[in-house]
């Protein structure tokens, strides 16, 4: 067993002056997680000869096995594959398979091909061309001194396609990793230093193979345990337990231990009770209804929404009085509790969820300020309410307003479902 | 004038193995480049001592600026504050302030001050304190031949708040930077391949100092012009000229000449008109309303959506009959239909915006695979209908349903508005 390293190298100047924002690279670290390789340096280059280069340098010294991506378009900016060509002395020739792809494709949208695309089917011939059935950029895998560097499209459902067909079922010919074992736990309601506190004789305790870490998120904190071994059952085993008495430590806290998002946890709750919820959204505009139908197999737990941005709707809609809306207002205690009953009976759920709030940055009030949101929950014989006043950034407010509607409701649930 | 380059280390092994998304490095990068500064490298490191130290030491020789986010947490897995205390040749120090600062925030809080939290106000000596108004881990400047390293909390809106009141004010003090000037355009119903043919000999006439870049995503391309000199009106004039002419020649696909999103797009052409829209989503679950809220000010031109994600709510909020439910099914071109009218006037807007199709993985039948997607715009006088079959995962059908159905409502508004 060797531990295996890996090193992204990702290449584009929209990654570096944050047009985009690399959500490859997560996805890659825990792929290749999953197979027991630790991806333990990533770095991001501009469409800039030298510096890829000099990235291919340095992490072929770092790393086992090198992730590029991008740069492989077929514009004038995407400099890689001529690269590649160039650092792994070969020469360009035409790989078949992939012209073919790229002609089918053409006259499949029945558009002329470019001399720009029949030049996307040419391939450095000391490569193992790695088939993309997802576009037209193939992916290419090299080696050198037991070194494996593999180039992917940037394109992530692309990227996606060529990982989980080609590069992650050739792990276990490549490597013989050790195993990576990963278990994780939401709290909620306690922060991240007195979470620490609680759990400092465990964390002390934990033997040197396995390791804590704490993520935290919209107000939560997730534990993480990592694990390392040759063995997969015995590592199993062994973090299972540091899991479990962990677990029992923070039980006043738990959220799920499971590494799941929010939604999925009150989803899951819904899905084993046989019930179902609804939401009436003002503030989060639909945010909570797209996080609660992200997920396959939710409409099995999920109906519907009204997202009643303008009062009009509210009134029209979902039936809150004028008089509620003109004297306490819409972000009120009154109007949460009207919409989450109206909901629930007009989608005929077990469960609801209505919000209202100030969002900013514009909107406030000296008595209701930006990041002021009332919550209501309401089961058929009970309503409950929440306020909240979160002040941060709108984006910030909305997501915080959603993440935590869905843990009271998911509290709800487990009180009276 | 000097071109000033800044790098970027990212610390924390919850990036590496992606259970979280660096969404910090695109935000300083946009920010850094309205200053004149060009991130020209990223590094992202585990939570390892040797690993950060070889980071500070590479990026100081390609960089002027090095900034540093996350590790600085209260927790036993944070080294980051005691790394930079020895790499400086520090020790550390109780800062006042901060000290202060805690202590407020948890009598506030009502909560013990744990031990943890008093080392939080620990800064090496050889450091500026930056001081953090929206959490407890201060910001830190080194400085050290003539190079700037700055260390950031990574928690994002407590690194922003940082950055925007500490370190860009201080930019112009510290550097002579060149300008930079970005000009970005939006097209549609063009691929990458041809725009590229379309404007070959406009590229190949840009100044050395004028870069294009191709950025395709969902279905449609950017195009960025990024210009860099020492004369600001200068540059402004240069990029604007090149930019025009490449307008001009793309004129037949652009959707938009600034660099905002499609909503927003849709947004700013309904407030210009002073009109308004609604949405009626089934398989987009919501997301094409969070899309229209997400933005300060859409209350003025976004009323509200019936989430239809149940069949039943199509019928009893929506009004689609059964009949046509039972015959043709919820993915069909008059349920669609139906859908937009019944909003369109439920909410009492100008425009409406019906979705329904199959996001997958599951649902789908021969004649109707994953992906396959009807959309309806309404307009008072007059209803369009759209087909499309996008055929990716889940979360990508979702993404290019919303930014497709909003295009084809922008066009309309363009020639019915």
């Amino acid at each position: 067993m060797e531990k295996v390293f890996a090193s992204i190298i990702t290449i584009g100047d929209e990654l570096l002056i944050g047009q985009v924002v690399d959500t490859n690279s997560a996805w890659i670290g825990q792929e290749l997680n999953k197979c027991g390789i630790t991806v333990g340096h990533r770095v991001a280059v501009g469409d800039v000869w030298d510096d890829i280069w000099e990235a291919l340098d340095a992490e072929s010294k770092r790393a086992a096995v090198i992730l590029i991506t991008g740069g492989l378009g077929p514009t004038a900016d995407d400099i890689t594959k001529p690269l590649l060509c160039k650092y792994f002395n070969g020469k360009m020739v035409v790989h078949e398979p992939t012209l073919i792809r790229i002609k089918a494709f053409f006259e499949k949208l029945n558009r002329p091909m470019l001399e720009s695309n029949n030049r996307q089917a040419e391939v450095p011939d000391v490569c193992k061309v790695l088939l993309n059935e997802r576009g037209t950029a193939p992916g290419m895998l090299f080696e050198r001194e037991g070194k494996i560097f593999i180039s992917l499209p940037g394109v992530p459902h692309e990227m996606k396609w060529i990982m989980e067909n080609h590069v992650i079922p050739m792990i276990p010919e490549l490597f013989n990793t050790g195993f990576i074992e990963h278990r994780t736990l939401l709290t909620a309601g306690i922060g991240e230093s007195y979470l620490a506190e609680m759990i400092k004789a465990e964390e002390a305790a934990l033997p040197g193979h396995i390791k804590l870490a704490y993520l935290p998120n919209s107000g939560m904190v997730r534990l993480r345990l990592s694990g390392f071994g040759s063995d997969k059952t015995i590592l199993q085993q062994e973090v299972a337990q540091q899991f479990e008495t962990l677990k029992q430590r923070v039980a006043e806290y738990l959220v799920t231990d499971e590494d799941i998002p929010m939604e999925l946890v009150v989803g899951q709750l819904l899905k084993s009770k046989n019930k179902t919820v609804a939401t009436a959204e003002s503030c989060t505009g639909g945010y909570i209804a797209h996080l609660l139908s992200l997920h396959p197999g939710s409409s099995t737990w999920y109906t519907g929404s009204v997202v009643s941005y303008d009062n009009l709707i509210k009134q029209k809609l979902l039936g809150v009085s004028k008089e509620t809306l003109e004297t306490v207002g819409a972000v009120s205690e009154e109007t949460v509790t009207q919409m989450a009953k109206a909901v629930l009976a007009v989608m005929g759920t077990d469960f609801a969820i209505a919000v209202s709030g100030i969002m900013g940055p514009g909107g406030a009030t000296p008595e209701k300020p930006v990041g002021m949101v009332w919550v209501a929950i309401a089961g058929k014989e009970k309503v409950i309410t929440r306020l909240f006043n979160f002040r941060y950034t709108r984006i910030r407010n909305i997501e915080l307003t959603a993440i935590n509607a869905l843990n009271i409701l998911r509290a709800f649930i487990v009180d009276n479902g």
